[in-house]
């Protein structure tokens, strides 16, 4: 790099042969328990030594007293004693020739001048002896390579493609939870901590060089090296994308980050420009950068900004219409020969016009047949769908079912067909099966014209989305949500254009 | 009204004591019989006579040739005919001497020249026999009091407190549909419609009036009659809330609303300058009216913008206080004497200040203490209280196999098990319990400090809102939200102080 910065091979945090847990505890309440329960509940594919000079056992695992009895070389040492036993720890590391180091205390830097000796110490020590050290004051790190799950919170990971740098060690902690709620595999996972070694820098240009990363998230609340970042980002950029959540924007805000990380928030305008220029996406909320990982791993990039939309219900295709254009995203007309194709599918008194407006129907096979029509318009970029899972748990009655089969009807609002099924469980039936066809349509249309479809559940009906993560269709519960995400993929696009043009 | 407008007494559309249903139906598919079958399932107390010459019995009632053969007087008549059909049904509804009708047909004003004159047709038949028209091309009415949802669309609503105009009626029943998840009741609804007859104006106003409605939700694209809308709005805020979502407000949602329901947009300026003044509270995205309707509902307001943040770990500190301050609300300094009390609950290490972040612990009875300790301080106003409702469903330990053989443990948490019950289990029990204690704990301290504290759960597990909803606790998946929330209440409160300043 131009400012002489050093880049190491961080495999032996990412892809140890075996890991020794330094303060293994019997104490389901400590982390020195939680830990090696993750590790073992996720399967790592390497040996595991647990450490504590009290125990024989912890987890059904023999215990050794000190790393010196660890009948193995040691790739990476989890440390989980208190800050002023570390140095200690990490120089008896450094004797067993162990290659890295996390450190979870806090106490250290983030805590004043004594805490800053007290890293400095480790550090130096860390250093001479060729140890990478992660932290201090760190949650631990994930890699699905190896199916290291060294966290200490007992969550559940879904593997995957997404790896994640975090200054929050709980953001990213909850994030990866979230992930495995809605089917956003992660790769590998960093909570950087104080970054007293391994630096956020040296993390971002090893998860760019990893080819098992296909995208990069970064919570930020500060950074220590601009032009560094700016430097590694850019490299990375035009292969994969990296979507920043950058926090401490407000005085308050910057204000927390402060006493939180120490980090100097500087101003928005130098960031803005710093992320602008290294085509680093800014996610605007922390769940927006599930939002957006959701769609840049499932959907092509829009060709251009116009967005057709099909929406079951006037009132949310304007609202839609809203949502794009405040995003930066245009609302074209459709083609004469798409309108009169949808005159084919749709009632006479339909909009004629974009949004696309399916009007109050309870026949739900015009949804993916509009959706085909409007697809296949060349004056569309990209699609929202809004309205086309619906769920159904709120509703009462109504399916076509019974009609054919012949009605039985006792009394007020109890409503049999003639096996006794109630109709609204009929009717919750015909709902998720068109919800299901929707979502395959939308898995179709995506596939055969390369044009991102999203579809917006305008229900907090929670029967309504998990299908379609399960088959890897992009839905939000707001159009709002999938405003924003297709202006970032445009503004991707965009940018990745203009790299080629400069080459 | 200053310009002569006239306002009607409404009550027999909303408390009608018998309702006809005008082109009632057997067919599922129908939304005559959806509308019946939606009178029934909700016990609407009053009698109802389905209408339709070629059936003797719909959903088990006897049904009526024509109006005519009624045998009562009508309050109401639900009319699911052709558009061209509808002036002979209005003609005949007013010889019976009908009070109100619903005109649900499309085809009228919204569709051109035609379809205006049509429309024109039938308000005349119905002005000259004092018969109240409800759109056309509405999806209908709500109304608690009577037990009445003639809505053409199977969804289950919820009672309570809360009235709705809408001017999409798929927005509106979808609204609704959610309220009944989310533990929203609603009062009174309506779906506008082309509102050929009675205004929004008129509906406004008779919700103004209205003792059993305690909040106002307004979906608009766009007002006829600003004027009107301002002077009736304004004698209603002082009394209750008014929350409106405003659509139509980029140059493509104003085309998509003209289509839609035509409304001419007019400018944004002019629409937040009418809202000002007459103190109306503006949401920015249409759940957010459910949210705004949550808190306007269940938690006092506050008294000032000073928020305190209580976090579980520090990076959400930091986007609560980015949050709250892009809202207009400030992060101040907490007192002397809170950061001693806290002091003594939590880690030495914990941030001292505002947002007080509880830092990584699991200890969860340290959440309730907390947030008393801040709750207490005068320099709060407000509180949002972060990552207290966690779910537990992302929650996994190591293989349960060493516990199921009488693994005994002992420790602050109660974490023991030797009854073979998994660690898993235990632990999500224990979570939820701990869920349940904080919504306790905040719904205890809402009551004794009349200070609004907001919940944020930061998880996309669905265990982790609903006991809230349950219990009228106020809760947001977003820090976002939650801020938003809270600088739209202060907003209210610095309204109704003005008001009374200048009276």
């Amino acid at each position: 790099m131009s400012n002489g910065e050093q880049f190491r091979d961080l495999s032996p945090i990412f892809e140890p042969k075996s890991v020794v847990l330094i303060g293994a505890s019997n104490n389901p309440l400590k982390w020195g328990w939680v830990i090696l329960s993750n590790i073992l509940s996720h399967g790592y594919i390497g040996s595991v030594y647990p450490i504590n000079p009290k125990e024989d056992n912890i987890l059904g695992l023999k215990t050794y007293k000190t790393v010196f009895q660890v009948p193995e070389e040691v790739d990476l040492a989890i440390v989980v004693r208190p800050a002023e036993a570390v140095p200690k720890h990490i120089e008896e590391c450094v004797k067993k020739g162990a290659k890295s180091a996390i450190v979870l205390a806090g106490g250290f830097r983030e805590t004043g001048k004594e805490g800053e000796k007290l890293e400095r110490e480790v550090v130096d020590i860390a250093r001479r002896g060729n140890l990478l050290i992660v932290g201090p004051n760190t949650m631990g790190v994930y890699s699905a390579k190896v199916n290291l799950l060294a966290i200490m919170s007992p969550i559940t990971v879904m593997k995957g493609e997404v790896s994640f740098i975090s200054m929050s060690g709980n953001i990213g902690v909850n994030l990866l939870s979230m992930g495995s709620m809605e089917n956003v595999g992660f790769n590998k996972f960093v909570s950087v901590g104080n970054q007293a070694d391994v630096t956020l820098e040296e993390y971002l240009k090893y998860f760019g060089d990893d080819p098992e990363t296909k995208i990069i998230l970064i919570y930020i609340e500060g950074l220590r090296k601009g032009k560094t970042f700016m430097e590694v980002a850019e490299k990375i950029t035009e292969r994969k994308p990296i979507i920043v959540m950058k926090a401490g924007k407000s005085a308050a805000g910057a204000k927390a980050a402060r006493s939180h990380s120490g980090s100097l928030a500087g101003s928005n305008m130098i960031y803005d420009a710093v992320f602008k220029q290294a085509g680093v996406i800014k996610a605007r909320t922390i769940n927006g950068m599930l939002d957006l990982a959701k769609a840049f791993l499932h959907l092509p990039l829009p060709k251009g900004n116009r967005v057709g939309i099909v929406s079951w219900g006037g009132g949310y295709g304007v609202v839609a219409a809203d949502a794009c254009e405040e995003a930066g995203l245009v609302i074209p007309n459709i083609q004469e020969k798409t309108i009169q194709e949808l005159d084919k599918i749709l009632p006479p008194y339909w909009s004629r016009g974009n949004p696309v407006d399916l009007v109050g129907t309870l026949d739900r096979s015009i949804q993916p047949k509009s959706l085909e029509v409007l697809v296949k318009d060349e004056n569309i970029d990209a699609i929202i769908a809004s309205g086309f899972l619906v769920g159904g748990s709120g509703v009462k009655f109504a399916s076509p079912e019974p009609l054919k089969k012949g009605v039985t009807i006792t009394g007020k609002g109890v409503m049999l067909d003639d096996k006794g099924i109630s109709m609204e469980v009929l009717a919750q039936k015909w709902i998720r099966s068109s919800d299901e066809q929707n979502i395959n349509k939308i898995n179709e249309l995506v596939e055969k014209y390369q044009k991102p479809i999203i579809a917006v559940t305008l229900t907090s009906d929670t029967k309504a989305i998990p299908k379609a993560w399960e088959k890897n269709t992009v839905v939000y519960p707001t159009l709002e949500a999938a405003a924003e995400v297709l202006a970032k993929m445009y503004e991707y696009k965009q940018y990745l254009e203009k790299r080629k043009q400069n080459k």
